[in-house]
C-alpha cells in the first residue's frame, strides 16, 4: 500500500481568512490511485517549520505533497524550506525562467522571476496538461496553493504515479442513529478485518440519521461486508445504499 | 499571545469523502479572542496516532482543540487517546450518563451510553449555549465532529477562554500581480515589523490579482502598515480597501 502526507502552507488558513479546499482534492485523486492518505499538516507560513515538516513526513511516507507558498513575496518560503529540508541549495531553473520570461514580456520583474527558484537537485515534471511544471524534490510535491490551479496538478500525479487499484467505497444510509447501530457495526467489523467501516451521523437531518461505509480496494470484499451490514439492520431502516466510488461533494 | 492548536479527527476527511468544515471554524473563533491557531493536523481514526498527537499538541501550544471521534461506534476513540496521552484510564461520567438516558428514554443502549465516556480527571463545562457539557482535559478541549455541533461549541470556548484583543485584519485589493507587488510589500514588511503581511493572487479573476492582508492586534499599527502600502501602490491598481475583522466566507 503506498502511503502520502499532505503539507497546507499557509497564514490564511489558521488565520481563517479562507478555509482549506486543496486537501479534499488531493484526497479524492489519491483514492482513485490507490494511495493512502495517511495525515494532512496545515502550518504557517514559516522556514523553520515547513522545512521540518517536510524531513519528517517525506521520511515517513511514500509521497509528501505541500501546498502554498511558491509565489514571488517575503512569505513565500517552501522552496528554500524544502531545500533546506533536503540539506541542498536554491538555483534558478533555466526552463522556468524562460517560460516566465515569455508569459510576463516587458513586464518581467526579479520578483516574478523568484518564482523560477528549485531545490538544487529536483525535477521538473513536463505535462500536456498545464504549461507550469512540476516540481519535484525526492519524493517531495511541490504544488501552488491557488486551488484552481493545485486542482489542474492532480492530472499530473495520476500520470506520474500511476493507478494501483482505486479504493472502493459503498454505503448504507439508514435512519437508525450510531448507538442503535453499534452491535451491528461491531459485528461487521470484526468478521471482515479487511474492509475500512466508518460509520457517519448527521445533526438533525430530515432523510437519515447515521451513513455507514464500506471502503477497501477489492471491490467483493466491501460489497461482501456491506451486504453483511444490510443483514442485520431491519430493513425499514434501510433509506438507500450507495455503491461504487461515488462521494459527497464536500460542503 | 496564547497559541493553540487543532487535531481534526476522521478517516471520511483523508480519505476525500467529506471536506473538513471545522478548522475554518475554530480558527475564526479564536482569532476573535486574539489566541493565534498554529498547526491544524487532520489524523485517522487510530488509537496510537491521536494520543501521540494530542500528547506532543498539548505539550507545545497552549489550547488544543479535537475535532472528532467521540461517538459511540468502534472508530471514535477519541476519549480513551486522550486518556492514554496522559496516562490515565477512562470512567463514565455520571452527569452524562444522566443526560443521556433522558434523551433516549427507553430506547437508550450501551452503544449511546459510551458516550458519557471521558478520561479520569477530565473537567465538564456547563453552558446556556448547548445542553451537552464539553468535555477539557488539561488544556485539551475534546470537541465532536459533527459541523453543526462543533459550530456551537464555538460560544463554550468564547466564554470559557475570555478575549484577549481580537486580530484585526486589513486588506488592499489590487489589479496588480504579486510579482509587481513585491518591491513595495517589501518594504512596508521591514518598515512594520509588528504587522503580518500577507498576499493572497487570484487565478483568472476579473476583479482583481491580489489581495494583500494586514493582520495584528494594534488596530492603529495595522492601519499604519496599510496605510504606507496605499501609498505605495499607484491608485488606479487599488480595486478598495478593506478593514475591521471582516472575512470572506469559506467557498
Amino acid at each position: 500500500l503506498r502511503t502520502a502526507a499532505a503539507l497546507i502552507i499557509g497564514n490564511e488558513i489558521l488565520s481563517g481568512k479562507i478555509a482549506d479546499q486543496n486537501s479534499v482534492v488531493l484526497a479524492r485523486a489519491l483514492r482513485s490511485l490507490g494511495v493512502t492518505l495517511v495525515r494532512a499538516h496545515v502550518v504557517a507560513d514559516e522556514l523553520s517549520t515547513i522545512r521540518d515538516e517536510v524531513r519528517a513526513l517525506s521520511e515517513r511516507f511514500d509521497f509528501l505533497f505541500t501546498s502554498g507558498g511558491v509565489g514571488p513575496t517575503h512569505d513565500d518560503v517552501t522552496v528554500d524550506a524544502v531545500a533546506a529540508a533536503f540539506g541542498v541549495g536554491v538555483e534558478t531553473s533555466g526552463i522556468m525562467e524562460k517560460l516566465l520570461r515569455e508569459y510576463y514580456g516587458d513586464r518581467v520583474s526579479d520578483g516574478h522571476l523568484r518564482m523560477a527558484r528549485i531545490p538544487v537537485g529536483a525535477r521538473l515534471i513536463q505535462s500536456h496538461h498545464i504549461p507550469w511544471p512540476t516540481v519535484v524534490m525526492h519524493n517531495v510535491w511541490v504544488l501552488p496553493g491557488v486551488p484552481q490551479i493545485f486542482a489542474m496538478k492532480m492530472a499530473v500525479i495520476k500520470d506520474e504515479l500511476g493507478a494501483d487499484r482505486p479504493f472502493v467505497s459503498m454505503a448504507v444510509v439508514t435512519t437508525m442513529d450510531e448507538g442503535e447501530l453499534k452491535p451491528s457495526i461491531d459485528a461487521v467489523v470484526s468478521a471482515h478485518p479487511e474492509v475500512e467501516v466508518g460509520s457517519y451521523p448527521r445533526f438533525r437531518d430530515p432523510e437519515y440519521k447515521t451513513k455507514v461505509t464500506f471502503d477497501g480496494l477489492d471491490p467483493a470484499l466491501v460489497r461482501d461486508a456491506r451486504d453483511a451490514f444490510v443483514r442485520l439492520v431491519p430493513p425499514q431502516a434501510v433509506v438507500r445504499l450507495e455503491d461504487g466510488v461515488t462521494q459527497e461533494p464536500p460542503k
